[in-house]
């Protein structure tokens, strides 16, 4: 099963094939449960391993494989972003944060590990997802190497105040206050989209693109990264805490800025598709290739849950 | 000022110079307070610049000027691991961890900007010591882009649940329990040990040392890394909150477990001198050029404060 795949079942046991191998990798990359100190390690996973869709590291997996890289060299960056974007879950879940009780249809950490504990397994998984990101074999090319730093240069920066937490403390400032559009635009450009488009665009330069690839994986990125989101409004808004697996109706409760409070719901839902058709545009010159990426879009746009 | 410095004084004011220099490459590296969002980069600076002896940071200079290495290159590396030392300070010191109101003489970031906020102050710097270490010029050759990923690996390892994450998981956990030498020994060497050996041993890996001198620097580091949490419990047993500056007396109403608890206070400074000979002793191999890190260890076992 390659990134070239053609037909629907195809494409599904494609992305099926990515997921898994990111099961695997990610079950190879942690210390076990009875590691020293055993809470940490069980935290760790009880998150990592709550079920997730693992959207992230297919992207970079699919991006990768898009400009030709093999799966091997492209695994510990899709891990990395895995485990980055399971520490800002927990970590946004906290009681000082959003004060979430449910997540993926299970208690969150904080719940069952208590607040100490949670606050830590988030440390420890974003401090493993840096440490595999410099994790390189000694045996690796000089150009291998200086693709992996250029990659972990990016999902650093897609993490940093600029990206992933600069958008949760806007989230937090915002909370209860009118903003409009544009202001609502940048949260989640910077909460959602960055470490999204850095998947993308990390797994290409990782994977060897050339500019001009490159430059069309990133207007997909930016693209898919709002989509992302605009679309997680709409379902809020829509959708039963029984099928998110996490509180619905959350963010109206919570006077929170979102695409359907802003917009209106018959908007956002057409603003995700304009981003789908935008996100598929862009990757008209990789062709065939792309394959894989498409469904992704489409997937994120069309999913219900 | 060189690493070559004789006398006290000459001694002392290059200690002084690699901490300005520490001093002015952070102010650098971070974003200004005026960045957007304002909030997390005021939070990020309060604690990054509340006075710190930048121990740290000068460990990392230290040893890698003592084995050629010039200043300039080390400093990235310098910044990381004070920030990866404040992020750890935030962390600990918030209600659900250790419960602190005061650090170095000031109130602690979750009292200054509340719980949410301090817990992202952490992430941030933590992300932002990755990003710097996985940032390398282009221009850099390769051997230094490979020395940099083999010195940030160390770093990250020393931060992660075998390290930093695990000790204070240990230490949360040995709260108000009887804990045995060995376990204090084990918690400690995790807790504060991993990270200041991890600043000696990355410095020298950075700047180039040859295999006997990174094994002498090693032997040096391990020593320092546990004088230095002894020494801790040794003022927090003897000194005020005034000298401290943070709360004193803390460990022995906390029933936890310190070298003075588990030792008494005679033995415990004997200890901490048993470990500035046995570091001085690992020097001795590289001589005159460790003149700094000698003096280093003895201001870690002679501080007051």
């Amino acid at each position: 099963m390659t990134a070239t795949a053609t037909t629907a079942s195809d494409t599904a046991a494609a992305i099926a094939a990515l997921r898994a191998a990111t099961e695997a990798a990610l079950e190879a990359a942690l210390p076990p449960e009875t590691a020293w100190p055993e809470t940490i390690h069980r935290a760790v996973r009880y998150s990592l391993f709550a079920g997730g869709k693992r959207i992230r590291p297919v992207l970079v997996l699919a991006a990768g494989e898009a400009v030709g890289a093999e799966r091997t060299g492209l695994l510990p960056l899709a891990c990395a972003v895995e485990m980055i974007h399971t520490y800002s879950l927990i970590h946004d879940d906290l009681p000082a944060m959003d004060d979430d009780d449910l997540r993926r249809g299970k208690p969150t950490s904080h719940k069952v590990f208590g607040e100490a504990i949670a606050i830590l397994a988030g440390d420890a998984l974003l401090t493993h997802a840096f440490q595999l990101l410099v994790s390189v074999p000694a045996a690796a090319d000089e150009t291998l190497v200086r693709r992996r730093l250029a990659a972990s240069a990016l999902v650093a920066e897609a993490c940093g105040t600029g990206g992933l937490i600069g958008g949760q403390v806007m989230d937090l400032e915002s909370e209860g206050r009118v903003i409009d559009a544009a202001a609502l635009e940048q949260l989640h450009r910077a909460k959602t989209g960055a470490l999204l488009a850095a998947c993308v665009r990390a797994g290409a330069i990782l994977g060897g693109a050339p500019p001009d690839e490159l430059q069309s994986l990133s207007r997909y990125a930016a693209a898919i990264g709002l989509a992302f989101q605009v679309v997680d409004d709409v379902l809020d808004a829509t959708e039963n805490a029984e099928r998110l697996g996490k509180t619905a109706g959350k963010d109206a409760s919570a006077h929170k800025a979102t695409y359907v409070s802003v917009h209106g719901i018959e908007r956002a839902r057409a603003m995700a598709e304009g981003l789908l058709r935008d996100a598929l545009a862009a990757l008209a010159p990789l062709g065939q290739r792309a394959a894989l990426l498409q469904a992704l879009a489409r997937l994120i746009v069309e999913r219900h849950s």
